[in-house]
């Protein structure tokens, strides 16, 4: 596993009061996002910060966030394909990892996991098609089939 | 503000089986570290990721975290001086963030302040003379007078 964070989700319970506040009040212009349900923006070289309503975040886990752990937020790490999910996942499981949920096509088109690390921070291993980062280092996400 | 994470830091109960897991168990290389203190690792094009006690994560938010807010990280920030870090905080106040420390001057020699946005998750604003990015993008972090 590369050691390298592509995205950071925060989940919110107020989508409208996140985005007010990064967009409108600190004046971050989105990248992409998708009305009422994520905000995408830049913050590096690569990298995006995701607004996400708080309880599709936990849905997309599935729901098996472990109690008393870090909550809220994930990191992600994104890989090129299906199988290196899976190794990845292999990999972090085999480093002491918990398998929150073991790889499958996500909800978006892509294919992906999510680990928990000791301390119970949780990430995501990821395949998206649909994620690219230009040579400025801007991140692009554009929709795939699912 | 401009929209930048520069360094993630996760706050965690066991530094020696954090360090496990990323160093060893995923073979992640640290970039610096100060034993049985922290440990920083490079995950992305000027960007690190911090694995830091948990007690000494709150310890350095000033005891201040939120009940029931997202715990155990924070998002950084980086400026390029102490006027700055009240400039930026004075603008995530006036968007609507809870400061949570003034700006001040930091444990680890640079000046510092925290706040959080609505959801309550904790950015820190800092000035770190001893934080640099070189042209390939590995953030280097020297110690500075306290």
């Amino acid at each position: 596993m590369q050691p390298r964070v592509d995205l950071i989700t925060l989940g919110v319970p107020d989508l409208a009061a996140a985005r007010r506040f990064y967009v409108e009040g600190l004046g971050w212009e989105p990248m992409t996002e998708v009305e009422g349900e994520i905000v995408f923006l830049q913050v590096g070289h690569g990298l995006a910060l995701a607004l996400f309503g708080a309880e599709d975040l936990e849905k997309d886990l599935g729901g098996t966030a472990p109690a008393g752990g870090p909550t809220g937020m994930t990191l992600a790490h994104n890989v090129g394909g299906e199988k290196e999910v899976v190794e990845v996942m292999n990999r972090a499981a085999a480093a002491g990892a918990a398998i929150l949920k073991e790889p499958q096509p996500a909800a978006f088109g892509g294919f992906h996991g999510y680990f928990a690390d000791p301390a119970g921070f949780r990430w995501e291993v990821c395949h998206n098609p649909g994620w690219s980062v230009g040579p400025d280092g801007r991140p692009a996400i554009v929709p795939v089939d699912g």
